[in-house]
């Protein structure tokens, strides 16, 4: 299988990061293993650790790839709003979007844990502020609020429960209440805290 | 191992619903098996069937066991906070403790996929409607609605809001914006949604 010289470092990392992405849609989280996208890619397992220390740092990247495309689908939403409730609620809406549109992929993000030791890289720490950055800006206004330590408080709030929310919708766990559908619940929970 | 005759068919399902939490508190949803549960009451896996349908079923009466429990622990909760906003409040904090000491077994609850064919048991939905009622009431108070429906859809969103922060939290998943600390963004977002 010693295929390892026909790319460079860097497409072999975007190729993997690829196939990791697809078998981690089709088999959840717990289906992903480094032999599985070795075998995808033509390599040998021990390739792949050239580019990825470990599983969990493929894991990492893979879902650092999920993240970049959901700050790339809820960008746009985010701009071109034009209140901070209408921003937040669109905002919303394009989460629970995705979270259905690619579902274990979405999902791994939240299934995959840090290491024990709290190690999470800075350049996936930054991926996740980018994405929150979306929601940050329309919350500070909402709440009229400026220091940095009040704005990450408000907009944890806003996005874990809108995040709870998705994540009971699209587990079709919402309907304890009789309220099944997730848009319908969305935009009660917005409607609140958006007031 | 026929020890069938040992205990009466109640005996034996509430020593296996016990048995079985057990095994989920320490090993996750995941590590339970009817094997596993059957061995620790020192019976035939094939005498838990005579009780249980099937794994399924005996996961649904192992997460009404924590359901129940859940709502033991909620309930005095309910009762003795003196406004709707102390009470939602109130069973927030008891939402996140409950969470943090039970963590595997009240995860299974979420974990467990119902059904494909969606036939969950009425007396599951009621044990679930059980929990959410002690919601309901502060929940309707608070809005000034009155309509079922409309109670519904506003117990469904504070609900899955305040269970957002608390899955997030206990996965330590919340330290994205830097606010780490779960009972401090739940407060947060409580004083949103009772505001």
């Amino acid at each position: 299988m010693g295929r390892r010289n026909d790319h460079s470092r860097e497409e072999l990392r975007t190729m993997a990061v690829a196939a990791a992405s697809d078998i981690v849609a089709a088999e959840g989280l717990r289906g992903l293993t480094t032999r599985k996208v070795a075998a995808r890619l033509g390599y040998s397992p021990g390739s792949l650790y050239v580019i990825f220390r470990n599983l969990d740092d493929l894991i990492l990247h893979t879902n650092a790839h999920t993240l970049e495309e959901l700050r790339t689908e809820l960008g746009p939403v985010a701009s071109t709003a034009t209140t901070p409730a209408a921003t937040l609620r669109a905002l919303a809406h394009g989460y629970l979007e995705f979270a259905r549109n690619h579902t274990n992929r979405w999902l791994a993000i939240f299934e995959h844990r840090f290491p024990e030791d709290g190690d999470v890289p800075d350049w996936y720490r930054d991926d996740i502020a980018s994405v929150m950055g979306l929601v940050r800006r329309p919350v500070a206004q909402l709440r009229g609020v400026t220091d940095p330590a009040a704005i990450d408080l408000e907009t944890t709030a806003v996005w874990g429960a809108v995040h709870g929310v998705v994540v009971l919708g699209v587990d079709a766990k919402l309907d304890a209440g009789g309220a099944r559908a997730p848009k319908a619940v969305l935009d009660t929970l917005l409607t609140t805290l958006c007031s």
